[in-house]
């Protein structure tokens, strides 16, 4: 995220503090090196549609999807921070529908660049006849539309997967739309399995509807694991991460999500006597699972402290597997955005207590499907996107169109050849 | 470069059917990887400053300078690609002289965030306090300038050499201008030793004007080496070279690089009849150290097949060490911009043909003095630019302005800690 969370206390003062997001490296510039010690492993990488031309980030994509032999999923976002805006020129952030319709645009032509620019044969690298790519296979896109323009073609050779892996995580009607259509793996956020299973029926309703199978997007919602050898050893770590937690911390990046500066409220004031009722709905929200008590904006924010705003697990092996197992059968989800209250503690927890039980059960695999990112998340053959994605429609569109070939002029030195040098 | 080369015969054509630059990946994402395997050697990246907000290339070039432990130069160029300032919706490339003001505003920004925007010892990274960065000592830069508004601080912390060392190969008054004040590495182009004399004296003068030392800049020109065992099996290396060159190829880079379109003009006409002046004198220059016969454009092209527009040396270990001395020594150049016809074995060859008989003669290192780039390149103490350098200018100069404490209001969880968690 290019941008800071600086909405509580009017500053960026307590992220700062914290380190909530803040300094934050470039996600790009380290894929590179993980991917030349791993083999399977996929990489998300998450970039804004609003801040950087389509031409430059298809290009950006394609070489990380070249260097990791097809291992690139990108999370697509239109970014939500104000400073982020602020700092790239623009006077303020664009509203919020006119993002997406943008971001509509702003796929349309990286498919353009992916799919259609480059035809299937295009490349020949051909030390015989010398000819590297086929410039009849290679087309201008010509996109002119209201956001963006772009006449030329694609600057690099098709990449393994072609169009990375497509993750979205829009939440608003207008969100969810864009992700039914594009989205192969999409980040949700529910507090409870029913809430997961309305949400993901509903999420699958619209994929149906915009022309795909209901199982071609991968839902993984948000969920962080505090687990040990025991139930009680994972209750005994939790307590110990709480111990070191930030309520300031919490409400820096909880200004940032919800745009609420918390730093007026009371924090010892009971939910029930919110005035803000979309707040106190918000609050009384994150508070499910723990009923027969009064809470108060503090003990909420504390709860919170770990999580951020999504469901905490805590328990041994056992308990953890049948809650998940749960959230899979019941909550109709594919797999889980593991959350981490410590790095790597959180994640080498999980695998070295949860995923050996999972894999007792039949629920997690032992190795990996070959292929592309693409063909071990999403199962297909190719490792290109399926047909009823719009990527697809791209896919040959030029080839009956103008190529670079037909633009070449004639020349005296066309027949140039160099036999041997000239002396 | 974000663009094609397609002045030749008006199309992207042969520079497509010969791999001309094209396809061309994002050079950012192999970096990563190449740092993870290397100790020493400095990594040069080229990034326009016309294409992307300056707010997000300081983001994405102190991540770098991060992950290769302070082994980043970044080479600026003002891109001069038509196609490239179409594809990201510009109208027209922005003319030369105002490219030359935006980058100076440009610079200006970058050293704000890099050098000015986190004071020196703004990390703590204190466990105890819980304190990872000090607000007090991180400074938004509040840049309002023609061409850019960066109101916020930078996003990273401060990476080993704070600003990568800076490269540039302005060859224009204005470029020059600009170089002289900043670039710290230099790459240039002549064709003989004479007249890298004069511009490697010129520069210097510059650079001096600028009120720097004169050795504060690194030079490196641009040199073909084509190497063997003797002067004999060099030469047959290079007539083997030639065999395989595409004289289409190198049309469609010099069109690039000049703007001239050869496919009109008949490859036999002697240079002396050409009757645009500036071409016959910039294609006869291209000639010096071949006197004595009539050359004809077919002869310059073909003859330039190899090394581009710059020199191209031929010869074994004794001879191609006599002459890099002489560039050195009488040339006044630092180093070589060595480029290759092919890869890897240009680059091998140089290493194990020359590079020995120049650690003999005392003139190459036998290993590498520690620390960053900057400190291995041009010999500082520090991993910082010299005191002279323009970013220097931007050290500490925010210390006593607006800090990202400041703006922090009131708030009634400031006392709030969590000594145990809320139950």
């Amino acid at each position: 995220m290019v941008g800071v969370y600086d909405v509580y206390r009017n500053s960026a003062g307590a992220a700062l503090k914290d380190a909530d997001q803040v300094p934050v490296n470039d996600p790009f510039g380290a894929i590179s090196a993980m991917a030349a010690v791993t083999n399977h492993v996929g990489f998300g990488v998450t970039a804004a549609v609003t801040f950087e031309q389509p031409y430059v980030l298809a290009r950006r994509l394609s070489t990380l999807d070249h260097l990791t032999k097809g291992r690139v999923a990108w999370n697509v976002v239109s970014s939500y921070l104000n400073s982020a805006a602020l700092n790239i020129g623009m006077e303020q952030q664009i509203g919020h529908d006119e993002r997406y319709d943008m971001a509509e645009e702003y796929m349309q032509v990286m498919y353009k660049l992916w799919e259609g620019s480059w035809e299937e044969g295009a490349v020949h690298r051909d030390k015989e006849s010398g000819i590297f790519t086929d410039p009849a296979k290679v087309h201008p896109i010509r996109h002119d539309g209201k956001y963006y323009k772009v006449p030329g073609f694609h600057l690099c050779e098709p990449s393994p997967q072609r169009t990375p892996v497509i993750f979205q995580a829009g939440a608003s009607p207008k969100g969810q739309a864009f992700a039914s259509r594009h989205a192969e793996g999409m980040f949700i956020l529910t507090t409870s399995i029913e809430q997961s299973k309305a949400v993901t029926t509903k999420i699958r309703d619209q994929v149906e509807a915009a022309g795909r199978s209901r199982d071609s997007v991968k839902i993984f919602t948000l969920l962080t694991v505090i687990t040990g050898a025991s139930d009680e050893a994972a209750e005994r770590k939790y307590q110990e991460f709480l111990s070191y937690a930030s309520p300031e911390g919490m409400l820096a990046l909880y200004g940032g999500w919800t745009g609420i500066d918390f730093s007026t409220y009371d924090p010892n004031q009971p939910l029930e006597a919110l005035e803000n009722d979309s707040l106190r709905t918000t609050l009384e929200s994150l508070t499910s699972g723990h009923d027969g008590k009064t809470w108060t904006v503090k003990d909420v924010i504390r709860e919170r402290c770990i999580g951020g705003l999504g469901p905490v697990l805590v328990g041994g092996p056992q308990k953890v597997a049948d809650v998940l197992e749960e959230w899979v059968d019941e909550g109709g989800i594919d797999g889980f955005n593991l959350a981490y209250a410590v790095t790597p503690g959180t994640t080498s927890d999980f695998i070295n207590y949860v995923v050996p039980e999972l894999v007792k059960r039949g629920r997690a695999q032992t190795e990996y499907k070959p292929g592309t990112f693409r063909e071990k998340l999403i199962g297909t053959d190719t490792p290109y996107t399926e047909d009823t994605h719009p990527a697809a429609e791209q896919r040959g569109a030029y080839a009956d169109k103008e190529s670079v070939q037909d633009k070449t002029t004639d020349s005296n030195f066309a027949e140039e050849k160099i036999p041997q040098a000239a002396q």
